[in-house]
């Protein structure tokens, strides 16, 4: 009999600290960098009541789904988007091997940093960029080349990782849903395959929770070793209209909660909005020009229009201030 | 302290009775219907290899991806694929409205349960049929439309509920899988928006892990309702070569466990065997004509060619016998 009274002791004490430590986390601030008021507060008053099984707006953990927009959203997006800063970079890499491109643009812009210059090329140079540093390889080789670029390069001004560009608060948020049972994806007109070699290290996002823009790719069995080749060729754009029907593509279920930046997210703002029962709409409102940057209805990237101010008015979307709500903007080393 | 003492006792049989629970799943069968033998032995031997620390063929938790295809291989497909069937129900259903049909091909033969008239029409009549029975709605009313039918529809001969008609050989390995970390995904040839109404309820996979064929979807605002409009043209294939297309657009992870019944599967199988460390391919072998169907390279639908059979041989994928490995076909209501 004594043998057992120390059994249930132990089962006890194991029960009890683990319980213990469950407490621990949910007493805590789930929020520490964003600033007490009515924003910080607004987002947890909607995981309170969405997770509360008494509540009339309680949503089964199943349908918990949240949505992230990344460019400006969970990481700075300036001077330009991270993934053309990378495609530039790349440029660089692969111009010992292309002696012609000294005199030719876009490419001759891009080696004498002369962003004006490449910015002339229009569309067309773009294109011709994305295409020389996205496409042409295999899946696989393009991962080890995205995962060298993102453990190593850094901001041309800030002189940070760009991995470590991201927002302090925004990781926080994500973690305070995900420990609410949410499940936290991305939905981004960035490109898909760019984001997901990194977005589990950086963010706590797996692959299969990541939306976004595609190029085509080839089957090629190759005597047994399979791959799958990139090719010049746009798949789908996960921008704007395209962010509904991305959501629904990939994950089957319309958001409850969603965050975004720019005139890019409306639609998936919108399409989260017209879900049934209680949502959450956020914005980052980039107005940080000593932290981060400011930009808005001007911007040529990133946009933040007056007219989507005047719709997040209408519809009670939250506008995160990134100078007023938040403490910090990047995660201390 | 007496009332410590029971509040432990308490927590303590609380915490006694969910392991002796655990306890019994883990020491019991995982895979009570299938036949001893080198199938099930080597089903078992790969998890227990995979997720075995110490086992230099140990597999992460978050890269235990393992696929399936649907049709033939987590249910039947006989006479046609149950997709099919569910559009020749709808075209009655919607019979009243065009009475047209009763004299226009592919319509007429619908109606007049004239299956041979309906192939006759070819893959024109065919297309003709799935846009008018899948496109023109929004996604919305089409999970309705599906659900309703999912919930109601019998099997011509076997008068069985179609939901019914799924192997509980292959419930149990799905089951057995996740129980060990393992996350399943249907990829599937079948419509996306057609399966992924009911897998959570059926095979327990939710929406987001659902891969299949689409066809285009168009966002509309709605003045504050948003819909997406389901139009009458393909946007993906997700067979043969497309599986491997449609697991790097979904998943963004190689699998390492994947299962099929059909040479539309064989690319699937190639590219999870193509991954780096140990993997598993499996393909249903339909040879039961008593308990479901028996077809073989012979079949128009669902082809299990020669080709594929030695290719299975020479590749070591395992080819599983309905009629001799699996004690039962269907769930026992």
């Amino acid at each position: 009999m004594r043998k057992f009274k120390i059994i249930f002791l132990l089962l006890s004490l194991t029960l009890f600290f683990s319980c213990a430590e469950q407490n621990m986390q949910s007493s805590g601030d789930p929020l520490p960098s964003w600033n007490e008021g009515k924003t910080k507060q607004s987002i947890i008053d909607f995981v309170n009541t969405v997770t509360d099984e008494n509540s009339p707006n309680y949503v089964k953990p199943e349908d918990r789904i949240s949505t992230f927009d990344n460019d400006g959203t969970l990481w700075s997006e300036k001077p330009l988007y991270f993934q053309l800063m990378f495609a530039l970079d790349r440029i660089k890499v692969l111009a010992p091997e292309h002696p012609e491109w000294k005199n030719k643009q876009p490419f001759k812009g891009v080696l004498e940093n002369d962003l004006k210059a490449v910015m002339e090329s229009g569309m067309k140079g773009l294109m011709e960029i994305i295409a020389t540093t996205h496409a042409g390889m295999t899946t696989d080789d393009f991962e080890k080349i995205v995962i060298a670029w993102i453990d190593t390069a850094k901001h041309p001004t800030k002189h940070l990782l760009y991995k470590d560009m991201v927002f302090q608060p925004m990781l926080e948020l994500l973690s305070y849903l995900r420990a609410n049972e949410f499940k936290t994806f991305i939905v981004s007109g960035g490109g898909i395959e760019f984001m997901r070699p990194w977005t589990d290290q950086v963010y706590g996002i797996p692959p299969e929770q990541v939306v976004g823009s595609s190029i085509k790719v080839k089957y090629n069995y190759n005597n047994g070793k399979p791959f799958l080749m990139r090719l010049p060729e746009i798949n789908f754009i996960d921008d704007k209209d395209g962010k509904p029907v991305g959501i629904n593509s990939h994950i089957g279920k319309r958001p409850i909660f969603a965050f975004g930046n720019s005139d890019g997210d409306r639609q998936m703002l919108e399409w989260t909005q017209g879900n049934t029962g209680k949502t959450f709409q956020g914005l980052v409102h980039h107005d940080d020009a000593v932290r981060e940057w400011a930009y808005g209805p001007d911007s040529k990237i990133g946009t933040f229009s007056n007219s989507l101010m005047q719709e997040a008015e209408s519809k009670d979307w939250t506008v995160v201030s990134m100078k007023d709500e938040w403490k910090v903007i990047y995660p201390e080393k």
